[in-house]
């Protein structure tokens, strides 16, 4: 079997730091592993199939060897200034920031939804945001048998999307201690801001959502909306999430369209307490998708509840399934 | 002034001891106070204006005895069981639970939005379900200028709105005791799941919020959904709500008319960080409104973030206006 050489960069955050782990646990075929990070964290010890890795700092020269694939997970600055250096030289990038999603000629990529996309790149293939990512996997299913015609998004996310900073407010506030990363304390607090807000009124986060579901089901006429709200949640996001249709559908039809469509776990059994959760999702790969009914208030409407690991599906395995995939190309 | 014999029954729950404070807080007119509850409560001792009364065991004869007007605020099954009792004796019950909320001889009110309501009891006035109250106090003007169309509720509910249960699954749960009351861990989690399921799919909770905002904004031409959500937050629930009117709108005129609306505090400067949020809305009886946007995903809407004190505004203050309101009829 042929095998890669890998880069990633921002090794040492929380996304990173998946990724290196989801590449191990799926055995994808790694040759050589380079990690980089800011020169604040070069130098920490990672393990890696047994084996130990230094981060190194990155710097323009880190892309003058043979590297394949690079997984960037350090945040828009970082992607901005390095990626382009990183494709000059002839590498592939998967990009886990903003900064060139909404790009026409980068493909934004749920490989359970727009797999072949990848294959178009130039380059660059942008990893979606996190919110989108989980919807998406359960919107695609349901878009190509019933045709959506509006979606409205209110989401529920966990402090670990804001990476390390996120979870030390969390677990400060929960000692007591004064908040830091987030405006206000988010402590027995609902924050409806998540990332900055624009001229419109919406947050960026509300703004991706809405034009990041657009671009990966590729579908420009479908109306969406979205509240993106950070809740006193460790890892994992929840998400209420009300779609209608332009066409009718049977709902234990729908329901199992979804129990049999790739990356989707369907927990659906209300007489049982059982509905997706955050403590159920936490650490697995799926989007599990539950709470399934029919919206009364429109002709042909659901609502539903979607919930996964933001930081495995949402970011690091979402990543890594996309490498997984190109490498079918090299 | 004219003064008023009031009984509060359940007065050692969370809304009855909040009801008992915000009598003495808004100086009600307080003739003879009596508190009720269950044989277990029985003997507590609470204060009202600087008088310490013992709470008596609730039984059928408790009734027998000059009361002008009954708070409720001990759940269905005594409600079921007392009020008419309580009306037959030719007191006036205002009533917090869900028991007689959609009789179409029981007035559902909330003094800002269908006070009049208050004057047309048949012996009882029914206090809407906590998430209704505060969407309500917010959505009424807006129908009056534009008339509501459709609404999508989300709800972020505090652990207050089931109690001193609820508040103790959180505290035991964040020092890593088990769950005892809820059917999940709270911590870390959203559970879409609050009240028992309906046939339909559906929460109690959540057909509750779309059958009583029809009948207190009497208008049963409004389409209505919901997904109402138990969140790891101890007091003050928080609402995304998406609303569809048939009118055009001016934002900047919309917000004008809620910062004047009764009952309504427009928080809504995003380049400042302000927002309603849970912190801001505990302790107080408004309603606080913020994040209001347009819906570029419908003709004529707009998205809104809706915060209040669950056990104030929404149960015990609610409550308190009600009986304020009555009194100018006696």
């Amino acid at each position: 079997m042929k095998s890669y050489n890998i880069a990633v960069v921002g090794a040492t955050g929380m996304v990173g730091r998946t990724m290196v782990k989801v590449l191990e646990e799926r055995n994808f075929p790694v040759n050589n592993l380079c990690l980089f990070s800011s020169s604040k964290s070069a130098g920490t010890k990672m393990e890696f199939k047994g084996k130990t890795y230094i981060v190194e700092e990155l710097a323009e020269s880190s892309f003058n060897r043979n590297i394949h694939i690079a997984l960037f997970a350090a945040g828009g600055s970082v992607s901005s200034k390095y990626v382009p250096i990183a494709v000059s030289k002839g590498i592939i990038v998967i990009d886990n920031s903003s900064t060139f999603r909404m790009n026409e000629d980068v493909p934004l990529v749920v490989p359970e939804v727009n797999e072949e996309e990848i294959f178009k790149h130039k380059g660059i293939i942008a990893n979606p945001n996190c919110s989108t990512i989980q919807a998406v996997v359960a919107l695609k299913p349901l878009h190509d048998k019933y045709n959506i015609k509006r979606i409205v998004y209110s989401t529920y996310q966990a402090v670990s999307g804001s990476g390390v900073k996120g979870i030390t407010d969390l677990q400060n506030g929960l000692e007591g201690k004064p908040n830091v990363f987030y405006p206000h304390p988010i402590v027995n607090n609902c924050l409806p801001h998540i990332d900055v807000f624009a001229d419109n009124g919406y947050t960026k986060e509300e703004m991706k959502m809405i034009n990041e579901t657009k671009k990966i089901l590729n579908d420009y006429s479908i109306k969406i909306t979205a509240t993106t709200v950070r809740v006193p949640v460790l890892n994992c996001h929840s998400e209420s999430v009300n779609v209608e249709f332009h066409k009718d559908f049977d709902l234990m039809e729908l329901k199992d369209l979804l129990a049999k469509s790739p990356g989707v776990v369907l927990v659906d059994n209300p007489a049982n307490n059982e509905y997706p959760l955050a403590s159920l999702a936490d650490g697995k790969d799926q989007v599990f998708v539950g709470r399934l009914r029919r919206d009364e208030s429109v002709e042909y409407g659901i609502n539903m509840w979607i919930v996964a690991d933001n930081i495995r599906k949402g970011a690091a395995t979402n990543a890594v399934q996309i490498a997984e995939s190109l490498i079918k190309s090299l």
